[in-house]
């Protein structure tokens, strides 16, 4: 497959030796190919060299968001960019064109304007675990192929319980594929705590169990009632006050034959940044014996923060906690933690002690051994990023993003609060600030259908200009009976007041004649 | 927090500059700091020489396997290299040590004497893969944040259910964070199929519901029976033959009052690499209406091959499929495929249709947002390593990985088959080898329970001494009524036939004198 030619013998080659080499050579010329190690040093350096330049380019604010094209667009094939994957291998120059293309067409989420999600920003030390971590390519199901970073897991979930409350940092925990396998892994471990049988019969062995949680709170809880076998309808949506946080367990209709299992109390909502009275609903959990989740995906953030943390307040009387760090803390995706204040419930609900992985005669400690507690068996290395990012900014460097996230919420929500053409839908606790934007010609009509059918469409013509000119992105949706909103949220360590003043100024200019 | 330090005005600092130039930067100075673009690419740079430094390496059969320390040794501390998280940042100069430590006290799984698991090897153009995913760090749920990586997924994915021979490729399918999750979902999926009440009434909606897999499967069907509220005692686990194949469903006892939902067949157990025989199952499964699903997360890699796809002959007729590329077509970790025939049925299954991700009134064609068919909310990028592999390989550049895997494990086969010390557990399809190494001390012994206990010991204690001299790593364990054997697996593109010669030579020479 490798076609004749002369690697340059120099170590590092020119750029010019570089802008032909790669068309002579293949896949098969790179190691473990003898002779392959230049090569392939040359061609891991190339891709190095794309990368850093879109990183470089990813932090200046005159590059563009995103170039957006629609899917058929990207389909039909761009100028030497074809997506589809042929039989005989292509040449390496090809696949350089090819990582650079993907870059080109992609969004750049670490732009300091890009605010769309609640995972944003490049975290370049976080951005080097991650390289590591592919480098590494290992797997955490057993201490024999992952001994540091299966210690590194453990001593970064102690101290994240410990940032909980629990005394000593005691329990366990497990890192997840995201923040919805965790919400999900706490409602398996309240089933197990009180019906473990249902590991072994099914949920036939239980009475008919109910889930709370709030009508705000996320879709994985859902997700995971319909997965798990409860069924969606075994989940009581709890209506919220104005503040959009539980009202009380106690609006809910006497339940009869029924059996309240597990409640999720969120700390900060997806869309509005809410959090839920955790006390109060802890003495409720504590009274009825009720399992209490805490789903801080996104709010969990805050713990880090001395002055923030009071929104969590009640969290340490949690029976477990998901927390993200990809979220708020700015971690690369994936990083999710279930926290589980009880040790050994992981572990009895999921284990299966599968010979081939956890033998009992290995040489150490097999207690370290933790895969049998997943519900995975292999399972990506998602703590060394984290890990290496709080040894680089320490616990301050974690609590002054939030801080500084924070504020600039708080910046936002006030420039915009009282400025003509704004509404507010609601200011969260959070970073979350939702709000209208009103165009001149909606501004004089009254309230009613017309005004309302009006406003829905603003929103998402406003998003689409945004995306075709590649300026800025944010979220909106819908909610209940409220039209089309946009929903602002700040985790982006790049952002600055002068990005909120230009996401302002873009949606006026790109909304003033709608 | 920054030190005062001027950084070198060169682009690319001399290697004396970079010996004493990150004691004085920390994480504040990296981007997005004010001129911060300097230290970030001489940091990335300095990152990249620690890892490509790793992987020349880790092709060197000279280096060590792995540098073996019991787990309190790590805890303790290695000269410089501590684990514990402190309030105060640490110098850019400390976190590039902490990367060295990393690596250096880790196991190096693409080594090509490393034969430890299903997933060895190190693929530069997957690595190179991996490096610009977490460069684009984004997340799999709408085509408006990943719009690339969501078509290569579609593409990818139609071409694997094309190679699973379904006409046109038609179908659906995701990839999931690895084949237990993958496995979890085929089951999901029956039940919705056949029961698609329970997803709001539970599992009180639907009969008592049985499913069937081989004695021989993987943990993770049992994994899934229990998380999913079918009970671990719902599952049957069938008998199997001397080639460790499903005998039939029919040694089942008569069910009564039970459904029979699905059937697990096993392309490539995890242990002895047998094959189910597909074909007789799916007689079964369609006479009685159940759901086929073919468990290939080991064996689907076979399908690449002209040679040996004839061992999952019949997987055409299946419902679902689990197939991990990241297994034998060595992909990087992590990549797993679930594919399904039916269209529609993991939309319906899953989906919430939150509105904070899945607006229907966005700009582009919205059926490309397919992150609702997950049981996740947001989802790693798996996609890209493996797709720009297929790119550089071409599908023949797989086929030739797999046979040449296949070629090895034969040559290991044939190898100690009929020689002094070896008595072979069983050859399988696949590339697994399962014997006993029996030293000379134990050869004159007749079989009987000394004999048994004995050699129950050799395989851990060859193994703890292989993993203290750090020259090569190979799994064992028991299986029912057998006592310790050695498995070999060989998925290790790097491996040769002198690599298996020194397996051999380095047991005998750890073995000889228990």
């Amino acid at each position: 497959m490798s076609r004749a030619a002369q690697p340059p013998t120099a170590k590092t080659p020119c750029k010019a030796d570089v802008d032909y080499f790669f068309f002579f050579f293949y896949f098969a010329d790179l190691l473990p190919a003898k002779n392959g190690e230049e090569q392939t040093m040359q061609f891991l350096l190339e891709v190095v060299e794309i990368l850093t330049n879109y990183i470089r380019k990813t932090f200046d604010r005159s590059t563009k968001v995103l170039d957006f094209h629609h899917p058929h667009q990207l389909l039909e094939g761009m100028e030497g960019f074809n997506l589809e994957l042929s039989d005989q291998p292509e040449s390496l120059e090809q696949i350089l064109v090819d990582c650079r293309d993907t870059l080109k067409y992609g969004v750049r989420t670490g732009h300091p304007r890009f605010f769309n999600q609640l995972s944003t920003g490049l975290d370049i030390v976080g951005l080097a675990g991650e390289w590591l971590t592919s480098t590494a390519n290992t797997n955490m199901f057993t201490y024999e192929i992952a001994p540091v970073f299966v210690l590194m897991e453990q001593l970064t979930l102690k101290k994240m319980r410990e940032i909980v409350g629990w005394p000593d940092g005691e329990g366990d925990g497990i890192f997840s594929p995201g923040g919805a396998i965790s919400n999900m892994y706490s409602v398996m471990i309240a089933r197990y705590k009180f019906f473990p049988e249902v590991k072994t019969k099914g949920m036939a062995a239980a009475p008919r169990l109910i889930l709370f949680t709030s009508e705000h709170s996320h879709y994985s809880i859902k997700k995971a009632s319909a997965a798990l076998g409860f069924g969606t309808e075994n989940l009581i949506l709890l209506k919220t006050d104005e503040r959009f946080a539980f009202i009380s367990l106690f609006s809910v209709p006497p339940l009869q034959g029924f059996v309240p299992l597990f409640v999720n109390a969120t700390a900060g909502t997806t869309v509005y940044g809410a959090f839920d009275p955790i006390n109060e609903i802890a003495d409720i959990c504590e009274k009825y014996n009720i399992w209490l989740h805490v789903d801080g995906a996104w709010g969990g953030g805050l713990l880090m923060s001395r002055k923030h943390r009071h929104k969590l307040s009640g969290v340490e009387r949690a029976n477990s906690v998901t927390w993200n760090p990809h979220k708020m803390m700015g971690v690369p995706l994936q990083c999710s933690a279930i926290l589980v204040r009880e040790r050994g419930l992981l572990q009895g609900c999921n284990s299966m002690c599968a010979g081939y992985l956890f033998q009992p005669d290995k040489q150490y400690d097999v207690t370290y051994d933790t895969g049998d507690k997943a519900i995975q068996c292999g399972r990506h290395v998602d703590i060394f990023k984290f890990w290496l990012m709080w040894k680089a900014k320490g616990t301050v460097g974690f609590e002054q993003h939030i801080d500084k996230c924070l504020d600039l919420s708080a910046y936002l929500y006030n420039k915009i609060k009282n400025r003509e053409g704004y509404e507010m839908v609601f200011q969260g606790e959070h970073t979350n600030v939702c709000f209208w934007y009103i165009p001149p010609s909606l501004r004089g009509l009254p309230d009613g259908a017309e005004r309302r059918e009006r406003l829905h469409k603003v929103a998402p013509k406003i998003k689409a200009m945004m995306m075709e000119s590649g300026t800025t992105m944010v979220g909106y949706q819908p909610q209940g009976e409220k039209v089309n909103f946009f929903r602002m949220v700040i985790s982006n360590p790049a952002a600055t007041r002068s990005d909120i003043d230009f996401l302002i100024d873009e949606i006026e200019r790109l909304g003033n004649d709608l």
